[in-house]
């Protein structure tokens, strides 16, 4: 899977040469492309943005760079990739969107920065996204977290496909806790279940203690979760211990 | 005001080299320290993760180095600082939480990868953040948005005051369209009553603008946003408007 970035921050994308997602790249499983809006710009300054019409604090990026830069990679593939645009007025991303982005070839991300973006960008935009109730200092972040959640749902990305199926938000629930080594770290035990090797007994508890957080922690997400019988009645006990605390 | 962050890939950090929050460091308005978990195994082999208690994929990241760099700056500092945790069960993390972070002094950020952190992790944690429904790689992309959001409302990171008091999710209101050079592009015109001069009907045009685009993305908003009479007239004209349509 291909994706192209748009910045003014080329350097800030070098958070993708490490870990999961450097490793994928090295084995061209996915490829991601920064390009520098400014290199774009025909002004001999390289001057990317200016004063916004009508007044007001702060600099709006000019939309003239960020066309030359689209028109050239329309050159170089041959087809214009789904252009997203991060902006504080977009969908709230989600998993949802993560799993769709995943199953397209190609996709391209714009960055705002300062105050925004002249608004003549949107007829190049095929999508708006925001990641969430807060201002960042730029799209660049925001793009970071859709390439990161996006590329590590792209088979061979993560070493087993059991990973990500088990995580969080892919079966609706939050994850129960886990322990590793050692059994007992500064008086904390971990829990007798874990160590009796009954694969059962196991399930069953992960699965109490997953009802659990969620419920205490997340109950919207129990509304739109795939609830069995079992699951239910589990509820039921875990409301019934809570009560008696 | 400083952040601490306790990761397995500092190097991605860089990112806080560049824009805004880099010049910031640069004249010590905030202080970004890294550090390496790794270095604080006492493996031989500077192991930082291991097997899950109950089996399951992937592997857990151990409570132990994470504990010693811990130990190590509260050491450092004389004082522990609040301790943020990056994971899916967090409260989600919103602008109201960036304000109050703002006003803390020193915040330390714990970024989790693999499939977790070992649970007894906990009693270390003031606090669990995420920043939304999908499933990231690991804790170091929310942990930047954090601190990006935060730093940028430290006094004096920002350029002008007037900023980020205009932005959205500050009055609570989605941002009205900006334009800056060229009047036209591509046959694309800037609105004429930006280029009127006139100050009172730009302010009015821009408020409509705002409140059109927070009602047709964002209904949710207006319900949170302090309304005056005029706003809840303009928005009486939008729906009108839009129906007419």
């Amino acid at each position: 899977m291909k994706f192209d970035v748009l910045t003014l921050f080329p350097e800030m994308f070098n958070v993708f040469n490490y870990s999961i997602i450097g490793r994928a790249r090295e084995q061209k499983i996915i490829e991601i492309n920064v390009h520098n809006i400014r290199d774009f710009s025909t002004d001999k300054h390289k001057k990317v943005d200016d004063y916004p019409y009508g007044g007001g604090a702060g600099m709006v990026m000019q939309v003239e760079p960020i066309y030359n830069c689209v028109d050239y990679l329309i050159k170089l593939y041959g087809y214009k990739p789904h252009t997203i645009l991060l902006t504080p007025r977009g969908k709230r991303y989600d998993q949802e969107d993560a799993k769709k982005l995943s199953n397209m070839k190609h996709i391209m991300l714009i960055c705002g920065h300062y105050e925004g973006i002249d608004e003549r960008i949107m007829p190049i935009v095929d999508f708006e996204y925001s990641i969430g109730d807060f201002v960042l200092t730029g799209g660049e972040l925001a793009s970071m977290v859709i390439i990161d959640s996006v590329a590590r749902l792209v088979p061979g990305v993560l070493s087993t496909n059991i990973s990500y199926e088990e995580e969080s938000f892919y079966n609706g629930l939050l994850e129960y806790p886990q322990y590793t080594r050692p059994r007992e770290f500064r008086g904390m035990k971990v829990p007798d279940v874990l160590l009796s090797g009954n694969h059962k007994e196991i399930e069953k508890w992960r699965r109490y203690q997953s009802l659990k957080i969620t419920y205490l922690k997340r109950p919207d997400l129990l509304n739109k979760a795939l609830l069995t019988k079992e699951d239910k009645k589990m509820l039921d006990e875990i409301k019934k211990e809570l009560e008696e605390k």
